[in-house]
């Protein structure tokens, strides 16, 4: 039986979730760590802690050979990856949540772990309290997984759920989320997907041993959402939500991607409502599992660092098993999506890059059509991510190889608008 | 970092379970295992696999010096203890998915781990295809576990799911879970709550490090369940719902029970339909996480049982982190709980065993009370679970300590059934 081992913490940042975090421990008997040193920005601020628990030289925390555990937990991430990167060097086990610095440098931060054999933990970085990458890592380590699917963004969550159950605009929902702090001031990295694709990159090497960054997966977030789309939703049964999604192909490759989409009351995912966070995993032999809970917020985010501290305490650390003992998955674009597009002039709409168009709606403040699109088409364009245009996942937006070629221009003739 | 281990599987037992391992593991070429044999009761039987895979002599399986994982997932609860005592004193790490066999059979179980230094996984045993095990004892492994609340007999909540949904007869849904397969032909271990006050008292080990008997524990299932009380649930917004519990309560101390419950929309338990299992843990600092999935089925099971044998590839083994590094919890019987209590007949309800009385409805086929009890007074007698008497858990039933004698007999009087 292993034995705990007694850790002795650094912290950077002390802003909520630092906060957070020196107020868990407290009340955490039961786990033989405590916190020698917080480094932070400011040293001015007041601060409910002793004073001497604070110093504003990262060489003191990061040159102490008494402390054996690194938590990062600020908001810069330029300064977090020099943090965390110096921290493995010097052969200290690092907590860290900041899913942008991490998405933005998985392939240093995996070669970092392996070249100084140090644990390197992130549990709070994917739906903060949902206990999402060790599971994808530990129990869903098999060959059997067939897709994840999540809500993995509590404000844009919010901001969809506001626009659909109460019929307001998104900039009047926005506001909402803002005033009851579930959006930042500056909440482009939310609502432009980035802080969800970030995400779905970490979750990428966890699900498939796929090593991807957040750039180069297809995403978008909701800015462009209409109330008009919210209605088309509910017409159809549907909701609206935000959804990172890694799906295995019959091919056996992945294809991966971020974007609105119609959800049904059949999926799990239709009853997170609010900030919270939801994620669907499937596999092969066992249907879906649905995991739910809060993804963002100091308290929940700081038990899920706490976690991690607690996993080091007994030696636990990532092992990449997907990417390191079975052959990783693929990632492919090759496949078509359907979707629906809503728009204020059709004239912006590339009409001729469709396979296949199903339906075409023209109403007189806003139009729409539903049809399927090869998805490098959506990689290489971004004329659907321009104002005045919003593109929603239909449920079963994923067709991977039936051939669509002769419906062509047969349905863009049905549809009426071309031909 | 860890190298995955070579297995080589000898199996007890190929009913559906047995056999959905077989399947699952040809499908599984990343995990590096192979059945080497499998021991079967009855030779005569067909069955879809090569002739030379089977025995029907434990000891070809249990003195092979070449495997060194055995397997069990047969029906015989004593049978199966023999199997997995003997495996363990033999030093092979052993995988089961008997829940009734390691509910009576905790305290051994784990002295014999610990005296053979053999792991010994069981993460089918409780909600199949859901990780709770796992989660609990390395996700949850602090004491800031405040509670958890299971849907955990997926047979049970299909036969409620048809009572409230489609408003028949518990006779007539039983019937109707055992023509789809979700009830056996005895399906007393169901409805009894036996099958699932066995899995409540392995989650209390994984939970707070409590080792507790099943029979010890306060449990009813839902066979008293009247169509009437469905209706009432319904009047009040609530679904009925057969729940297991274990909550810290503000002493520290933990409660643990099954019962029925009415259950509230605003609890993630209220979505759970079906054949389904959830799982809701609440934690100091996160809020509620919630788990959900099969709970049971041929490949929901073996699928829990593969992950089993592939965390014994890295050489996984439950820590029981609670019970040997913490201070486990105590279990307490000290506390009141505010129950509905429907009944034919009113002669048959001890009325002056209620500390407070606060709902009377005197109805012609039916009547019920809304009431608060001493835990103790539900322990030690069993005048509720007789014929013609159904109890149902309110959704905030547990009242700790409130000074409630004092308010006795003005509620009673108030109730119009005393005084």
């Amino acid at each position: 039986m292993t034995e705990h081992k007694k850790l002795v913490i650094g912290v950077f940042g002390f802003g909520v979730v630092g906060e957070g975090l020196y107020r868990v421990l407290q009340q955490t008997a039961s786990l033989n760590a405590t916190i020698k040193k917080v480094c932070i920005k400011n040293p001015g601020k007041k601060r409910n802690a002793p004073a001497e628990l604070f110093t504003t030289e990262k060489s003191e925390l990061l040159n102490d050979a008494e402390i054996n555990v690194i938590v990062e937990v600020i908001d810069d991430a330029n300064a977090a990856f020099d943090i965390v990167s110096t921290a493995i060097k010097n052969g200290m086990a690092t907590v860290s949540a900041s899913k942008k610095m991490i998405a933005e440098h998985l392939p240093e931060l995996l070669s970092l772990q392996q070249q100084f054999d140090v644990p390197f933990l992130y549990e709070a970085s994917a739906c903060a309290s949902i206990p999402v990458i060790r599971n994808l890592e530990e129990y869903y380590d098999n060959d059997l997984l067939q897709s994840i699917s999540g809500i993995v963004n509590g404000s844009t969550n919010f901001i969809l759920t506001k626009i659909f159950e109460e019929g307001i605009t998104f900039s009047k929902a926005l506001l909402a989320a803002q005033q009851l702090g579930f959006a930042e001031s500056n909440p482009d990295l939310d609502v432009l997907g980035i802080d969800a694709v970030n995400k779905l990159a970490i979750l990428l090497v966890h699900s498939y041993g796929i090593v991807s960054l957040p750039g180069d997966l297809l995403y978008s977030g909701i800015k462009n959402i209409e109330l008009s789309d919210a209605k088309v939703a509910a017409e159809k049964g549907c909701q609206v939500k935000l959804v990172a999604k890694a799906v295995k192909l019959k091919n056996g490759k992945v294809t991966a991607f971020l974007l609105p989409h119609f959800v049904k009351p059949s999926s799990q995912l239709y009853t997170v409502r609010n900030e919270y966070n939801g994620v669907v995993i499937e596999s092969s032999f066992s249907d879906e599992q649905f995991f739910y809970g809060k993804g963002a917020g100091s308290l929940p985010t700081a038990s899920a660092v706490l976690s991690d501290i607690s996993a080091l305490s007994y030696g636990y650390r990532y092992e990449y098993k997907k990417l390191r003992y079975h052959t990783p998955s693929e990632l492919t674009n090759d496949l078509y999506l359907k979707v629906y597009i809503s728009f204020d002039a059709l004239k912006n709409i590339p009409k001729e890059e469709f396979e296949w168009i199903e339906e075409f709606y023209n109403g007189q403040e806003r139009s729409y059509l539903i049809g399927v699109i090869h998805f490098n088409k959506l990689v290489k364009d971004n004329w659907w991510k321009q104002e005045g245009i919003s593109l929603i996942a239909l449920p079963d937006s994923i067709i991977e190889n039936i051939d669509i070629r002769k419906l062509k221009k047969r349905s863009l003739e049905l549809a009426g608008i071309v031909g």
